[in-house]
């Protein structure tokens, strides 16, 4: 995270200075933005950076409890310098938030510099996950840094002490957040994928219920309850896969358009981002533990792989954005949009649905039996005219209001709704033009078609509520819906394991036992249990001390 | 779990010999019932228990790896004794499954008696939690125990090797899942309130955006988006306290008619109590993430105690019946109570609004605006039209099967969600009833009406589709159910903060900073960090053997 922020904020010459002691920061480095206080609101953040002209320097200072610098990774035991976010403050005026590099420790026997506190903030969820690292905290006692460790791509201070922007477009710094989210959604997609893959395996090993004349049970894969639950998550796997390569074909695009001084889509670019890595980061974390429930109580042994999993990478739904923040950044956009609908400015690139609002409001769904829903061009228009119709609807609520602000708050949770509505829409249409590509491989292009197919009826059966009561779709065509979602998990059911296989981890990536490639499960439990440490004798520790005791006097109690 | 499962299970002889034995069990007896093979299939275990009328003994078994007990608490490095299940075999014939006192482990110096394999099964979910004691592994090899130590209340193995059954009813042991299962319920109210709390203060306390003019920021309780997630959690809670409470009543209720040899109800009383076990925990288990995530990131950290209380709650999902399992138990019983309508037999208890069918099949409702849906009735018979429409319809679809186990099994998706309809019903029902009492407290009464209000309003709202679908309610209502709901959750904040100390949870109970009482979050979080045993040197453990050298010889690298 350190020499990406560096590259892509500071000059030429700190490049110059700095980019050797970057290659070291790449280990010892660290990113100090989140303060105890303030996390999502960037810019409420209280540690100061204040330029005093007499010496060249700039004093980073702590004014507050709340300021303290807090959270971040290897900052409190391991990093010898940080970009600290700070509020300039040039001849008493305050210019928000910038970005410094200071030097946190004595590089000579690692001891924290004059006038740094620094410490690690406490455990954390899981039992390894990031308790495996430090998060830090950090305070500043009037800490002096010299003037050039400012990050002066966008801002300047000059010797003097002005302050003054550069002429690089501060839109460039969407570029590194398109390529964050990017990476972020990407693994969205390998995460859900890996619990994914132990628990199908899994599910077609664990036998329950079901014996015929004394044959072998069935195999819980083979349950309809536990295939829908499975193969939805399955089917998101793949979707979020596909999403973020085409996420990474828009950073692409959206470098190139930034290096030439074209903006106009960069609005459309952060609300897509901003939604997808909510959608996918909250779909994942609520499925990797969908995934331990369906593999039943094993899956709460840790050698199943997944409450670490779980641990490690639920916090991804909180940083980079909280989900819900996100999300209300991506209904902003749509309010945005559709308030500007019939004004000639044209919706671009995944909104661009938008710009037929007309027929959208008002086209119904032609669906008259169950196989229609295999149509990409009948769930694309559902998808379409839900999403359109929901915001629209917001729209108007919104427009009752004197104050748009009072509105916008008043109706949080239904913006919430319609962006949710609109992301959906944007994972279903890239799965779908994926599909319109040449896949090699023989019958695999069918396998993930029918794999898409399940994506989009489990999330109209999910949201059916929003499709009926914004008349897109009528009750019967819902309920045809979920006929072919349920006759599509047969469908899936044959190649579920070969569809898991496909994502090619190594048991040793997986880290469970449960979800061995070799479906050797039990015997391998087994082993395991005897290699924990409370097994290396017969007697346990403390039995001396405090069991027999215990028993002794009891039956002692007991007797008299 | 130990005495009451003899007490339950065990002759009386038993008890006069057993007891003493058992007051000491409190601490080292356990429950080995699950074995690494079968968990929800209990009829499926597969150790044995083989009697031998020569000696008068059972003879307990481990034929197969997958028949090793695995689970149950403390066997491994502490229990003395245990109720082991078995299969019962005697003259060949195999009896299914049967209680047996089998004494594990010397009582001298503790050591496994001969035979008997003993050990713990590894590490589990959360750095605490079930890691404080162990989960054990039991194997038998041959191992003889005597004839009287078989639990013989309700079958009886004779000294010359007959089975037979007692003429105590075998629906007894119904009495004991009930009260395990209220006991369930009540736990899920503690545990959602606890995190509820947690939540709850800390959004008080936690401010982000919204500063105007430089005054403070924006308590994040009064950001609607929050208040849409917590108060249907803190709803919730409350509701879970009041069907736990009449769960108590059933208990007696059932208990008094099984003394009376009266079976009747017991169906009735069966479904409903797994469909609340699967319900509260459920709800309980997302709901403590859910208040997790409220929190943002500072609820990762184990001092908001929210990651272990997580941790330990969740297997409440799995244990005492898989909740998906249960939900189709109910199913079954949804099924078998249409199939019987119009024959005569009346339905009782929580089902018997099924016995008004006609008029559930074609009632709507006749709200006209938003506060209609603050009156009882109007509301139950919505929940109570929808609950029944889609149990009729499953019902209607399973009839076109052939087989009808292959039908339920094709549609066990669509018959869990008649079943989370059912339950959720009951609920509902049951907190609108606890309102028709006396509520001592001025304006308690008033308040808790909210809270009702906003419970079924969400679930209203979270299950639209199937409120519109079945044509329950148009979208319309809808609608103004969700513009009832927004206004609501105005109403409850200002008692928000009191609605959660009316818990009156000490600190020390809830072991959360986030929810400390005198909402002193910030500086007991950072005092805590400094607890930290990382932080007892300012130099970490491993930077000469690690860090130091890393860093010099990069550098050296660097300069090359």
């Amino acid at each position: 995270m350190f020499i990406p922020a560096i590259k892509g904020q500071g000059t030429d010459e700190q490049h110059q200075k700095w980019l050797p002691f970057a290659y070291k920061m790449q280990i010892i480095g660290c990113y100090a933005q989140t303060e105890l206080g303030h996390g999502s609101n960037v810019q409420g953040l209280e540690t100061t950076a204040t330029f005093n002209p007499k010496t060249d320097e700039f004093i980073l200072h702590s004014p507050t409890l709340t300021s303290s610098k807090w959270w971040p990774g290897g900052l409190g035991k391991v990093s010898t310098h940080a970009v600290v976010y700070a509020r300039l403050i040039t001849d008493g005026k305050d210019h928000g938030v910038h970005g410094f590099i200071v030097q946190l420790r004595n590089l000579e026997d690692h001891s924290p510099l004059p006038g740094i506190t620094l410490g690690d903030i406490g455990t954390k969820f899981g039992n390894g996950a990031y308790n495996t690292m430090d998060n830090g905290v950090l305070r500043f006692d009037h800490v002096r840094i010299p003037r050039d460790q400012m990050l002066m791509r966008v801002s300047q201070v000059t010797r003097e002490g002005k302050y003054k922007q550069s002429d690089v477009p501060r839109q460039l710094v969407y570029g590194t957040m398109v390529y964050v989210r990017q990476t972020i959604v990407a693994d969205a997609s390998c995460a859900l994928s890996r619990a994914v893959c132990i628990a199908t395996r899994y599910s077609a090993v664990r036998r329950q219920f079901g014996s015929q004349n004394g044959g072998p049970e069935t195999q819980v894969i083979d349950y309809k309850t536990q295939q829908s639950r499975l193969f939805p998550l399955l089917a998101s796997a793949y979707a979020f896969r596909f999403v973020g390569e085409w996420l990474k074909w828009l950073y692409t695009d959206v470098t190139q358009k930034l290096q030439a001084n074209d903006f106009s889509t960069l609005p459309e670019v952060h609300a897509c981002t901003a939604g997808l890595k909510s959608l996918t980061t909250s779909v994942t974390a609520d499925g990797i533990e969908e995934c331990r429930k369906l593999c039943g109580g094993h899956g709460y042994l840790c050698s199943s792989g997944l409450p670490e999993l779980f641990a490690v990478y639920v916090p991804a739904c909180t940083y980079e954005g909280d989900n819900i923040v996100l999300l209300l950044q991506v209904a902003r956009f749509l309010m945005k949009t559709a308030s500007q609908l019939g004004t000639g400015k044209q919706p671009v690139g995944t909104i661009a649905y938008m710009g037929r609002i007309e027929h959208l409001m008002q086209c119904y769904s032609d669906v008259q039996n169950a196989e229609d829903w295999l149509k990409p061009s009948v769930v694309l228009e559902a998808f379409e005219a839900r999403a359109a119709r929901m915001s629209v609807a917001c729209a108007r609520n919104l427009s009752k209001f004197a104050n748009p602000e009072e509105g916008f708050a008043e109706l949080s949770a239904d913006l919430v709704e319609a962006a949710i509505a609109h992301c959906q829409l944007i994972v279903v249409s890239k799965f779908i033009e994926k599909l319109q590509q040449d896949i090699p491989g023989k019958g695999v292009k069918k396998q993930l078609e029918m794999l898409c197919s399940v994506y989009y009826l489990f999330l109209l059966h999910k949201h059916q509520g929003d499709f009926i009561a914004t008349s897109c779709i009528t009750p019967k065509q819902a309920s045809l819906a979920n006929d072919q979602l349920r006759a599509l998990y047969s469908q899936v059911r044959p190649n579920a394991i070969a569809l898991v296989d496909a994502f090619n981890y190594t048991d040793h990536f997986l880290g469970s036992i449960l979800g061995r490639y070799d479906g050797n499960v039990y015997p391998k439990l087994y082993e395991a249990a005897w290699k924990d440490p409370l097994n290396e004798s017969d007697i346990p520790d403390g039995y001396h001390e405090y069991i027999r005791p215990l028993l002794k006097q009891q039956l002692r109690a007991a007797r008299l």
